[in-house]
């Protein structure tokens, strides 16, 4: 099955909006075993719609396409699709019906423009939209089916998983798992993975992100076997990768402290300065985190770092703000202030200035727990020179390091994955 | 002239990656008078590529590719332009001694795998890359030119500034300008902006992200003439709008405030609960942010908005934490420890679950200023059902309309745009 998507909107040429039900699209489809071999966008334009629609058709089993389905005059799609068809656009009486109703509850008229909703090209199928007003459509074409879902991303969704997937996906042909990691460079990864990567009908794709590598593992071919493989795949892999794996799929770093703590009973609070409250924004994202995060200090001048978190007077005299000692004071003093069982603290350099002599990038990150405080210092960046995205990558960097320095406290691991993974190699070959 | 982008890349199909170079790529050919009329995403094929660049140049003038280019065996892209133009590849000799100096320059030996960076089609244009090691393709085709840009995003737009643009990019045909609204509904906007739809030759476009609006304004026309226009339309949706209007184009919300804080030589200082840290955050998102920004504190549970802030606890326990005193108390609390002109705090319910028998998606926010102290009641969401985006939304929300009020705090603005506009129109008719 060879499916191509189609996304519609002047927004997206004009490079408004980023195309993101794409990338969500390609994800969920790969995830059932479907291949996206083509995703192309195009404006505003019937035209230009039903020419891109009969294309795709031409090398695809069906087409997924989204935008174009509300209820203004640059929403085209339906038109576009009737003109393929070569069958005029009816008005659904259910659906006028419905958006007659909506209007009414809503105490106003319904317009004229908003009934254009309720036009559908003669004999298309309706696909239930559980989570909004207007339905997604179903068009046979002579070469193949044509999926039109509506470009609100949570409407798409709905319709995607509720309607079209289960249409769409059979019995998948390869098996894929997403391995997160981080603490290792992309090469160091590519290097200890070298043994998977010869093996017959395996692939791996490496995803880089500041401070993160997914690793997506894929296993061609079929039935249960297929899982089992993968399966034995993914067990050599954390073999020797080691606790650099932190978690598969979706299982963000934010998600794996939240479990973390959660299972401890414990709780942790964070004193940042050059992250300026991300870290606290990420321990804070999941629902149910207000048991697992005590709060935070963001504490950007070196004045607040004495007054608020407690940092002795004279090391930061002596040493300024950017020392792995401060760090560690700080992760101690939040944790004391705010009564957490863990303190997570970071302090450094984002850039684009040099600071008291430290080099952009320079950043320490201290973990206080029950037993002890860690400091680590966080690996240089490769800096892509100076430039307008520095600053960002050095702040995101440094929050995926404290996330998973504050995981491997934890799981009570050693501070560097690299130095574990050469302490095991030598075991073994000792 | 029209341009059509070509995306190379599996990982983009299987939705690892999202099209961020596409959307770069319109925005920026947009604002220089190009239009983007296709954007494709293809797999790492050479024969599919090959077919993608063909077809682009028999509807567009030019076809800028984007990934491809590295070093490793799915990098197909050279291969697929020298078969495209019918002629072999070639290793350029400058280019190797180039990546030969490199790698020793990093002590050790370049790998042949490499050394294919090196290739080019013969007859090829190199593109200079100032911030990389491998330059773009300028490849000559019957239909027209391609120019063949590296996938990392750094790259691909410095050569994209450096040398691209200048040689597409004539004077442009149109002008376009987009003004950055907070703080009215997309609907509301529609209303206000009814006579400058109806302008010959003028299009707006409305890009809603959560509780802002970008109005993107194209004026049609030729010369200089359209740009004084392009003045004249932007006077007049400023009077229509009023302050709801906080910036132009990338004049994002935290530049404002940063903005005015500095030309007032004030600092401001964040007490956030919901938000986890998100506003300290954006707040220190700029360079040089630490002359305006004093710190922050995230008071996620209710006895640190006590202990850190000095919330009275008799309000906390009489009202709980989701109240407007105690965003006021929080802003003035804040302010005053920390010792800032400026002090902004939130309070609400991100969700998923209501908290003490108020709704998710009710937030107080808070500014305390030298004069005075402001509560806000942020408008309810339209929330799209109870939905794994609805507490990421509600988050971001709150963060959009805090920096807004401080923003109206700032310039001595009333806290509601909408009031603002309604009384200015009662005394335009009165």
């Amino acid at each position: 099955m060879r499916v191509e998507l189609l996304t519609v909107g002047d927004e997206l040429l004009l490079g408004d909006t980023i195309n993101g039900n794409a990338a969500w699209l390609g994800r969920r489809l790969a995830d059932h075993g479907v291949d996206v071999t083509r995703s192309v966008v195009v404006g505003d334009e019937t035209d230009v719609i039903v020419e891109a629609v009969t294309a795709a058709l031409g090398r695809a089993d069906a087409v997924i396409t989204t935008g174009g389905l509300g209820p203004t005059y640059d929403d085209l799609t339906r038109d576009a699709l009737a003109a393929a068809a070569g069958v005029p656009l009816v008005r659904d009486p259910e659906l006028e019906r419905r958006l007659r109703e909506r209007a009414a509850a809503a105490g106003r008229e319904v317009r004229e423009m908003a009934l254009r909703m309720a036009d559908v090209p003669q004999g298309a199928g309706l696909l239930r939209n559980s989570s909004g007003s207007a339905p997604g459509l179903r068009v046979e074409l002579p070469g193949g089916v044509v999926y039109a879902l509506p470009g609100v991303p949570f409407e798409m969704r709905t319709i995607m998983d509720e309607v079209v997937l289960p249409e769409l996906a059979g019995p998948p042909e390869v098996a894929r798992r997403t391995l997160r990691t981080a603490g290792l460079w992309e090469s160091v990864l590519a290097v200890r993975l070298a043994e998977i990567e010869a093996m017959d009908g395996v692939r791996l794709a490496y995803l880089p992100q500041p401070a993160e590598v997914r690793v997506r593992v894929t296993v061609a071919g079929a039935g249960t076997d297929v899982w089992d493989r993968l399966g034995h795949v993914e067990k050599r892999i954390r073999e020797l990768l080691g606790s650099a794996v932190y978690g598969v799929e979706d299982e963000t770093l934010d998600r794996v402290v939240h479990r973390l703590l959660t299972q401890r009973s414990a709780t942790a609070a964070a004193a940042e300065s050059l992250t300026g409250g991300q870290i606290g924004a990420e321990l804070t994202a999941m629902p149910g985190s207000s048991t697992t995060f005590a709060g935070g200090v963001v504490a950007y001048s070196t004045d607040l770092k004495r007054d608020l978190l407690g940092v002795p007077g004279d090391l930061l005299a002596e040493h300024g703000a950017v020392h792995p000692d401060v760090a560690a004071a700080m992760a101690e003093g939040v944790r004391d202030r705010l009564g957490a069982t863990y303190g997570i603290a970071v302090t450094g350099v984002a850039g684009p200035e040099r600071q008291d002599g430290h080099a952009v990038g320079t950043v320490y990150i201290g973990v206080a727990g029950p037993g002890n405080t860690r400091i680590v210092t966080q690996p240089k960046l490769p800096v892509p020179g100076p430039g307008p995205e520095t600053r960002d990558v050095i702040r995101r960097m440094t929050v995926v390091h404290a996330l998973d320095q504050l995981r491997r406290a934890l799981l009570g691991l050693a501070a560097d994955p690299a130095a574990e993974l050469a302490r095991d190699d030598r075991e073994e070959s000792g």
